[in-house]
């Protein structure tokens, strides 16, 4: 049954308020003013938190319609409702879109277990999923099973703070079988600045999310190596192509195709130009990596978390577990630079493990 | 017949001096010295200069082994052998390079016809084919037809300076028919910091090639807008994919994958970075528009040429003639701020007229 189709209007809940959580919010609320299929009104769960005013941070988003900690100076609509209360944020919702921290969302799925509508779709805007010695472990995959429903995705090349200044960007919305559901995702983000595609591809997308981010460690060594872009561009392309041949190997229903779209190529770029990975890895290979990952993060980084770094290490352990080590060079002379094994130059030796050419 | 198979040995000539002409000798020549399936000897033709010290450039490369002008401070290999007379460097020749600048191709065809070995095999690694209102006129297709020899290609990420350098990059080399001869051509650039892949898809390299450089105009005029890394990354995407879908509307042989290749992603996002088309679009779009880009050519450019505008004008001639002109909303929008016909800000207005999703 499509979503909202007892009372015809879709009612939407969003579970997250930080700084991508806010920009979401912006891109909703504009479209279910705009459109008949959605209820005007959209509920966003706040984890609360007293500001140094004094005030709780739920009170001044409503009082001021802006989430002046997370994205200060921007509107997000009259029509979004704080809400620091859960379980009253999405009981009544029957589209979920949930933007959280990653290291966050087992907890939060826990709590909603029973508490959804049953009919409820979901879409994960979380990126950075864990990668088990087994395989990765999708976001997207623990909301469905933990709570009995459908989840699509959402990835691209978004920095919350360029779209919420309304500059063109793209996402790309990933489903599983129903293409009705994706196209309402689509209507619900897609704004003349921010251009929505589907694709039927959940696993490839959110593998895109994360994977990226071992490659922004690659293109910022090469940026502390001082190398050229020439030599940039030629590790940002192997970087894709082990992302593709890695999602391939672990998902065969992967296509080629969705390497291509916002969610592949142009995060990929975004994340290897700008990027805390990238920035963290320039100054690993300009100290010649005598200081640790961990020491330059703790320094440059006040506090947020490198993904890079902990996703390589997993991606390893799935290579190494399943004898794929030798596939994937760039994947694993990332992991070795990072503890240390290789010294930073090793990323660009490239040639001296040439990978199988029948992976590609 | 396989190049050199009476003798067991080919003999390579170079048709072209210029920089990336004495780099691609100076991967020959480290490359004949190993292999035993080439002559040591490689034979360069240089268009003849005489230098401001009144010495001769080809004298100057054979007493120094450097090309003074073009390459300075790199040596190319002692095995390297300047020859000013065309018709003498490629008479011996069973392998022919051409690298000289596109415009000069025709007439050195026509000096070539009836002075080349008819078995020889030629590569071309000269980009920026032009796009005549029928369809784009190949290169490649040039040297095929007027000298009645196979033609392959080789393209790339290559930015001649860095990979003088030894710096890590990447090349592809596009082939017809004929496997045997690309792995030869392989064998014969691929080292151990450029490394060369073959791809049967002649015409899909050589359009990544030319087509690169109206999305860099693209990419500049975001750079200049001085929107963000978000933005740019989209319209590069966005390029890629017009890239894409018009080299299959010309050729339906062309395949997707060769967009994965160097010549393709790492290309583009070389030449999106760094490149004189980025440059003087930014200054274009710094400008609102006001100063012509022939303007800023002869300004910024020193005599070099901008390719990118009048490949945009070529393209847009196909694009009309065919009737597809809104099947390629950027292509055709980097032609119609180019003539003034719209604002640099146009670029990012992506989505007034976004294309059919079938062609993608």
């Amino acid at each position: 049954m499509a979503p909202g189709a007892v009372s015809g209007k879709s009612k939407v809940t969003i579970v997250g308020s930080g700084n991508w959580g806010s920009v979401a919010a912006k891109l909703i609320a504009s479209n279910t003013l705009k459109l008949h299929s959605f209820h005007d009104q959209v509920r966003m769960w706040v984890f609360e938190e007293t500001l140094p005013s004094g005030e709780k941070l739920s009170d001044v988003i409503n009082r001021t319609n802006e989430n002046v900690k997370y994205l200060p100076g921007i509107k997000l609509g009259k029509n979004i409702i704080a809400d620091p209360d859960l379980e009253n944020a999405v009981k009544d919702a029957n589209m979920l879109v949930f933007v959280t921290p990653h290291q966050f969302m087992e907890g939060i799925c826990k709590k909603l277990v029973g508490k959804v509508n049953k009919d409820v779709e979901a879409i994960s805007l979380i990126k950075g999923m864990e990668v088990k010695k087994e395989g990765p472990r999708m976001i997207s995959n623990l909301i469905s099973e933990q709570l009995g429903i459908n989840c699509c995705v959402l990835m691209g090349a978004n920095i919350a703070n360029e779209i919420a200044l309304e500059q063109l960007s793209e996402a790309t919305v990933g489903y599983r079988e129903n293409k009705d559901i994706a196209e309402k995702w689509v209507q619900l983000f897609n704004t003349p600045y921010f251009i929505v595609t589907a694709v039927q591809d959940v696993e490839g997308i959110e593998l895109c999310g994360t994977l990226k981010n071992v490659v922004a460690i690659a293109a910022g060594l090469v940026d502390g190596l001082e190398m050229g872009n020439n030599t940039k561009a030629a590790i940002m392309r192997i970087g894709l192509r082990e992302m593709k041949a890695l999602s391939k190997l672990l998902f065969s229903s992967v296509k080629d195709s969705t390497f291509f779209e916002s969610c592949g190529v142009a995060d990929l770029i975004t994340t290897c130009l700008g990027g805390r990975n990238r920035k963290v890895a320039e100054a690993f290979a300009k100290n010649g990596g005598k200081r640790s990952f961990d020491d330059l993060e703790a320094e440059m980084l006040q506090g947020q978390k490198l993904q890079g770094v902990s996703t390589a290490k997993e991606v390893y352990e799935v290579l190494s577990h399943r004898g794929w080590l030798e596939l994937f060079p760039l994947f694993a002379t990332v992991h070795e630079i990072a503890i240390g094994h290789l010294p930073p130059s090793a990323i660009v030796k490239y040639s001296e493990h040439k990978p199988m050419l029948s992976l590609v």
